[in-house]
């Protein structure tokens, strides 16, 4: 009895729920500026500077001198995380505890809607033999317009497979998405797809082997290649395909009612707009540039409370491993930074959803610098918003899912814990 | 199943019970000397500086040479705790998980001895027209002496509801504090207070629907409020009362069984007394000041192996935005400092139970700087005990329930862990 009753206090006292317990409404607007893939690592090669710290950046070093710093772990020491979990992360969701399917992150990635249940699958053609054996993967790297008519084509033919609606949608080279609407169905399922060259194309199982939904699921996508196989037979060289990452849109909590704040998403890229919409945040259109970006933020300031503003370019420069390309992203960030400043937020916070170290080309696991500016952040009397600044500044080196706390601790959005 | 097994996870990971097989009992003594609310932010209105910056302290600047430095999270990021759980984390008690109702707070606070189980609420006069409505929630803010008279009335007029003993103290102002002691009763109860004005006192009901315990509890309120009202009849303006945050003692692993230490609490007012003796530690009286408590430590130094020295005037002034005041009462606290240093402990350890900082005037949730000397701390190099100092320590930014970890260490009491 005393072991069950201790295990219930402990699930009772999820901090989740005392944070929601604590949650204040309260006018202050607070902006969360992501750079994505800001962090960076210093080595010799680039006189052991960073991009960050060979950028010049008067207003974002005007800012931190009233503001507190600190890094932030996008997911768990030593994990590289895609741009789902760190962004989800950074929303104040666990990322470990809210995982988002490949195929549903592609599909955000491609603009499409997916409304909990949804079953998205990430797809790309491939070559078969006559056995059905798999001979190229990526069937040749067949061009993106080969893609579109191909999918094109299974569309045409393909609109329901039982009871469940089927999208399909070219991406790029040989890639496509395919959605599954329908009633009782979810995932993750193991995927369509040997990862080696002369195997057939494996069955997909539920991964959670009671689950009666992914059993219905693994139905459909049997019968989807049962209907769609025959329609490609003799394409050359893409007379197949393979499917991985089969899950279902996860029901997240709306940020909305977790924060009691309403959100807005300004981003320019629709995968950064997905991973919005997923926690419920209203997106806005039509923005092309870090500029607009800002200025629609002013335009809108009035009509929310929270505002996720995404910079993709640090991100892409960082992929390149273009360090100057990287450095100038970020003095193209800091020029449009007094746009925003026009209208204060009560807590304003910059940081990465990870790190893209230029060394690297690509993601990293290096916590990402993180500034948080308010009336009451205090100064951590550090000069610039940089990863060594970083790692003396208060908020210390934490996990990204608690920065949306002190965000909503810095606004005033907290009652105190306890007498 | 998913559910169970996560609990039994988190079960089995449970770190309080490898500390406990790793504890070994030895001679060392420690002292944790609290500065109430100590923690600060540097603003431009200060000159960028904090109390403990601004203040002269040359003990503990000599200390902190041979001292090693950090910050402590009080509860959780972005939480700001009260009294209660801010004393429990240094006492090495997750106050997510021993969380103490407010009405035993007040109780512990009006010097109240309380024992496990007995259900303390805190209580304030109301006036009520003639259908019950609440029409001032505080009784038009009665003087002390008043409430003085009313709790008098009841308390000679009730001794016991049904089997329970109960006691009625008075607090400040209209505030007042009800205390039931008797067989299998509990709390949490929700609040025989409508929160607003305009509606009749609600019934109370157990938090937590399926205790027994609880119904029994809420019973007695209601039989209270049956006996309790009446005799208040006619009084103006105070002829009712609210009961708030009714909950019981919680049943808090003993101080000494759990570290293997004996300890003392040396502290002034009451509510740091309780909430020493919530967790068992022996409660040492009659100092009306810093010298005199340190006095007292040295006086009974060997009778004890663990000290918690309480200091309040640094969260007075907090409280008050008094920024000189604060920075003297640092000063007043170094001057003392060397009468404790007459037979330093084997552990040292100097912080507060949270930040109060004097531009917010309140309890915050920024983590409060720390000092740890012993002769196994090491010497981060850090010039001064401040928080900038700190943000750069070798103990980090930790979580304040690990504070006392680290003290049983430093004094060789933790056993080596595996081969």
């Amino acid at each position: 009895m005393v072991l069950i009753s201790t295990l219930l206090n402990r699930l009772m006292m999820n901090l989740d729920s005392l944070y929601s317990e604590l949650t204040l409404k309260n006018q202050a607007k607070m902006a969360l500026i992501v750079l994505d893939g800001v962090g960076d690592i210093a080595t010799a090669q680039t006189g052991y500077q960073t991009p960050l710290e060979a950028a010049k950046t008067p207003n974002l070093d005007a800012l931190c001198k009233d503001s507190a710093l600190g890094r932030l772990i996008p997911a768990a020491p030593g994990i590289t995380p895609g741009s789902g979990p760190g962004h989800l992360g950074l929303f104040g969701y666990d990322p470990l505890e809210y995982q988002v399917g490949r195929g549903v992150i592609e599909a955000l990635g491609l603009g499409l809607e997916l409304k909990p249940g949804n079953v998205a699958a990430r797809a790309n053609f491939c070559s078969l033999d006559e056995q059905g054996i798999v001979t190229d993967r990526r069937a040749g790297r067949i061009a993106t317009e080969v893609t579109e008519e191909l999918c094109a084509l299974l569309s045409d033919n393909i609109k329901k497979i039982d009871d469940a609606e089927v999208l399909i949608r070219p991406g790029k080279g040989h890639r496509f998405v395919v959605i599954f609407r329908g009633p009782g169905i979810e995932g993750p399922l193991t995927d369509a797809d040997p990862h080696h060259e002369g195997n057939p194309i494996p069955m997909v199982q539920p991964t959670q082997p009671d689950s009666e939904k992914a059993k219905k699921m693994a139905g459909l996508i049997t019968k989807f290649y049962e209907v769609a196989l025959p329609i490609l037979k003799g394409k050359t060289p893409a007379n197949g395909f393979l499917m991985r990452g089969i899950a279902h849109q996860p029901d997240i909590p709306v940020f909305q009612d977790r924060y009691q704040m309403k959100p807005a998403c300004i981003a320019v890229y629709p995968m950064y707009k997905g991973l919005a919409q997923l926690v419920g945040m209203e997106k806005l259109e039509g923005m092309t540039n870090i500029e607009e970006e800002f200025q629609r933020y002013l335009d809108q300031y009035d009509q929310y409370d929270y505002f996720f503003i995404h910079f993709k370019t640090t991100d892409m420069m960082g992929e390149d491993g273009d360090f100057e390309g990287k450095k100038k992203a970020i003095e193209e960030l800091d020029s449009a930074l007094p746009i925003l400043l026009q209208k204060k937020p009560d807590v304003l916070t910059i940081t990465g959803d990870h790190s893209t170290p230029c060394p690297m080309k690509g993601h990293s696991w290096h916590p990402q610098p993180v500034l948080l500016h308010s009336a009451f952040s205090g100064s951590d009397k550090l000069d610039r918003f940089t990863e060594t600044c970083a790692n003396s500044g208060s908020l210390g080196i934490l996990e990204a899912k608690y920065l949306i706390r002190l965000m909503q601790a810095n606004a005033g959005k907290f009652d105190k814990f306890g007498a």
